[in-house]
């Protein structure tokens, strides 16, 4: 199941060539990850008081194809495209309006306190179910 | 005219403490002063194009009520409450739900390019016109 | 016993009219106070482990001079111009070389966690000695 | 000729879990660049002044070894990696201590205005004669 969001472009995002400020994108991409997981009802003190789990962040890139600017209106499409045992796979597709912003993808780890050390550990199976939209 | 915009908080704009790290509070202050300016029209890109004026910051300051975190929605009200030949001062009240969380200010000035520096000037009639709801 | 520190003002500070976007300014204002606890041997960590301790933002204000830019240095000096049994009053001067670019302030309550909520509670007296320089 | 600088992570820069709030981490990577070629004596303004050529981001990815926290310094350590024709690579390493934190690295552009529009555009040889040591 795809999720969908949006983000105004605002004056503070943007630098002094008057286009993002790259960083900001990344904003963008974490925070599509925590509005689709509200969006299902779950956010990191849901998953961390169900399943003691956070979500660490492992690997991300992005690919920039044309520049956006303030007063521009983001669109990111996201998707899990691969789920290992202990990882999965968001890719992100960043729009303004019809034009192609960006791509990016970011892996993540689900990981456990044990012993107060972190711990990657077996995704939830209800997590990954509830971002499947098989719940 | 009060104008009125909210904003979620996101992971991101919290500190280790869980609550906003507070300089995020003047991103969503400027932020409000634009999406006000281009709910009529107006956009730092206009006031350039039009009037070749910025709107500089001379004074801003916020009083805390209450902390906000994350999955929390930001109200932003703003109101003009004085206008000067050359200055204007907007206030802000910040709320959660019915949660008074601050109270901000921003005094402003009008300022023109003039032999490359920037001088300030009277207020354009048709901006101040605009953000009373005159227009 | 007032304390200095100094920031490079990087391009990613800037907005799209090539001067600091001012919510940087309030960053810098925090980060002061954390360098100067840091100078001291005080972090947010050992406020927290020894005193239970936080110090929450009551109130925040600046003025600005001067604009600055990418590639300025900027010096911040900070004091403490008042305590109180439960508050503490910091002031802060930004300056890049002899131009004046800021003032500000901070007002910061003495706070601990009682029964799960967070009190206001008279400052730690070491803590006080501590910044004035007389520990 | 491979660059180096550090950061000193403050209390702004961390999320709730007390650690770095990831798009931070690009920020260091864009000032790294930035600060290079200012060691150099060019700096975005000069790159414009003299070549009329920005250096656009088209691609950038990390990957994380393991977290960092406040107070931590980070150093980055930067060279580039690749030349091509109108393109270069750098690759950076995150360290605290001796602590790997990340590895990252920014692929980007020489593009220059002409008639009003960004094109990409060989690289200046100073440029890369500056950057590779042999000024």
């Amino acid at each position: 199941m795809p999720f969908q969001t949006s983000y105004m472009i605002e004056w503070g995002d943007c630098d002094e060539a008057g286009i993002v400020f790259y960083p900001r994108y990344f904003y963008w991409l974490d925070t599509t990850f925590h509005r689709w997981g509200r969006s299902l009802g779950i956010n990191q003190r849901t998953l961390r008081a169900t399943y003691g789990a956070v979500t660490p962040l492992m690997e991300v890139g992005a690919t920039f194809r044309s520049p956006a600017s303030y007063d521009d209106e983001l669109t990111v499409h996201a998707q899990i495209d691969e789920w290992r045992d202990k990882q999965f796979r968001l890719s992100y597709r960043l729009m303004v309006g019809e034009r192609p912003i960006a791509e990016g993808f970011e892996r993540r780890a689900w990981a456990i306190f044990q012993d107060g050390k972190l711990r990657s550990a077996p995704i939830a199976p209800e997590f990954r179910a509830a971002l499947e939209g098989n719940t």
